[in-house]
């Protein structure tokens, strides 16, 4: 057995584990196994991800006589469609699975939110194992059971909550990744810190090399990450209230993302976090709620890890301030002229805001836009 | 307001009324703004139902200031695909509907499954609101929250459970329903005396001419099947166990379905399950299960409302025994030559089998084959 940190997500009746560690590819079929005995299995992967992670996860299965059926896509947010939900579907019923059977997702956030939502519609609802591959799905979309797919009219706006049976989030994959999706995912970790846990925080500033070389620290970071996220999750299931938490920096983000149009070679989804977080601290000092040392200091270690953390520092033209306002009023519903944000009394202090003045945005957008 | 009967379908959180009587399509937007006050909504309806009553919903809506987008389909079976489903979640997002907001389905079980299901997709679950317009709906589909589509490889194998907020069960719209269609739907309000409810099978064969009329006893027979369908989910809400007494019928009844390839000139749902439950009866007899007398009780009253309810009563030529056997095992998964049945002990004595030998229920499709 690999020496795996286990994290509990409490939520009741769905409670399940999150196993953190190397090798955890290679013990799957005995951890699968000793949750959900005699299940017959369909793993869901992309084909990156395939062609270096499959033949260890399916030797995995093999040696607790698993053999899982296997849908394979292509890779890239284009996947998360009603065309490729309905592939996996298909591909899940013609292996002739029921309901108690489960869909395994090998894969980053892509392939996790389409086969979770996949497993919670065929038979309305089947057993479902997260087996993350990138940082990013290890620390955010395998917690919590969020699933779905993008619309032509906007991203994640369809899906259910379906939580996982089971995740193993193998702490060795991630040597695999390119460093800039592993700085990405890396933003995420931080996230924890800044929304109310100071300490780690500070411990990430101190250990973050470690985590970067795949030292103890890595699987330490992600564990904590996970439970912080589970905490926030367990307490507001279905996001109605507290898990808003979650989107810090995703305000700024989001319309950043928006604005460049989605194109990764200029920002992918944590980066563009990264100075949606800084940004948060900054228009938090900007307005009187917390200490432009606290701001700086987020800036330094975004810095430190080379994640960008200013507008100036995505590649290319940026539409102006009003433009991004307009992406941000699209995002979130604006409601008599005003935001909901997540705001920051300080490192590890983040509230959500509900009456952010849009005024106040745009005066802040057009002080930090880089033109 | 109407003079409605209310049966509360209780589900803890997800607890909702189903109210029955006259009007109440008049009176929607009265009903729907008292428990969702400020909703938004969007009704999905086809083509047919629209020509009928759309205009009635609607006018009963914006008497109480709403407006509700509005999202027509072809009518038929085949609607429940992911194509139309994709359209009708375009149709709510188009709409700029919020997870408060509500869906309104306006017609039978293809329109209600259907609806439901995108409800409970849109921004991962959205409020949903049942109008059925067919007898079979108001006691059958729009209780308990199963929702969904077809395959190609098989019906109803995609969905979600999701519960509506509210169920307006307009009895006057049911004097619109041919007279085939009625008494299809009358098959499943019988079901619910043969499962568990022997005096209300001895009063519907008293009452039964009143129901068809429209006399009081309608309102009075609709509310105790819906009383009766909601006690079996209340205690068995995502269907582990109890609630696969609902199927009693069912067995043979999609067997045969699927025997005449769901040509409706040939045999509706209700008929399948006329049919079969008379066959169940009938077989349970012949396990010594249950008396002779009970049979032909409920074979006579099937009779006298002018339902099939033997598979000579099927129009054309039927597959042999073995065949039919096969769509059983089909339907039903075969564990160790034994399958499940929903048997009974007599009217109102319905029980779970779970190990009928395949070969008794060959012997017995052999013997009352009408070839």
């Amino acid at each position: 057995m690999s020496a795996a940190v286990t994290v509990e997500v409490g939520l009741g009746e769905r409670a399940y584990d999150i196993l953190i560690g190397p090798g955890l590819l290679a013990s799957a079929g005995a951890e699968i196994g000793k949750r959900l005995p005699g299940t017959r299995t369909a793993i869901v992967t992309d084909e990156n991800v395939a062609a270096v992670h499959l033949d260890t996860l399916q030797a995995g299965l093999a040696a607790s006589g698993i053999t899982p059926a296997v849908i394979t896509l292509p890779p890239g947010e284009k996947t998360k469609s009603f065309d490729a939900l309905q592939e996996v579907v298909d591909g899940v019923l013609a292996a002739k699975l029921e309901r108690g059977d489960a869909v395994i997702a090998l894969g980053g956030g892509v392939i996790g939110d389409l086969a979770g939502f996949a497993a919670g519609i065929v038979r309305r609802g089947m057993n479902f194992v997260q087996v993350p591959t990138s940082l990013l799905a290890q620390v955010d979309s395998s917690v919590g059971g969020k699933t779905g797919i993008n619309s032509p009219r906007g991203k994640n706006l369809v899906g259910v909550f379906h939580q996982p049976r089971l995740v193993l989030a193998d702490t060795g994959v991630l040597d695999t990744l390119p460093l800039r999706e592993f700085r990405a995912g890396y933003a995420e970790v931080a996230k924890y810190g800044l929304i109310d846990r100071p300490q780690f925080f500070a411990w990430l500033e101190n250990n973050w090399q470690d985590i970067f070389a795949g030292g103890p620290a890595r699987i330490e970071a992600i564990a904590e990450a996970c439970r912080a996220k589970a905490d926030v999750v367990a307490r507001d299931e279905f996001e109605t209230g507290d898990r808003a938490l979650l989107n810090l920096g995703h305000t700024f983000g989001h319309a950043l993302e928006a604005a460049t149009r989605y194109d990764s070679a200029r920002l992918v989804h944590g980066e563009g976090v990264a100075i949606g977080m800084a940004l948060a601290h900054r228009f938090s000092n900007r307005l009187n709620l917390a200490s432009p040392d606290d701001a700086a200091r987020v800036e330094a270690h975004l810095k430190a890890v080379g994640l960008p953390w200013r507008m100036a520092d995505i590649p290319g033209d940026l539409p102006d301030a009003e433009t991004l306002l307009g992406f941000i009023a699209q995002d979130k519903k604006v409601q008599r002229g005003a935001l909901t944000f997540i705001l920051t009394r300080g490192i590890g202090q983040s509230f959500i805001a509900k009456d952010v003045p849009t005024s106040e945005v745009l005066s802040f957008l057009e002080e930090n836009h880089p033109a």
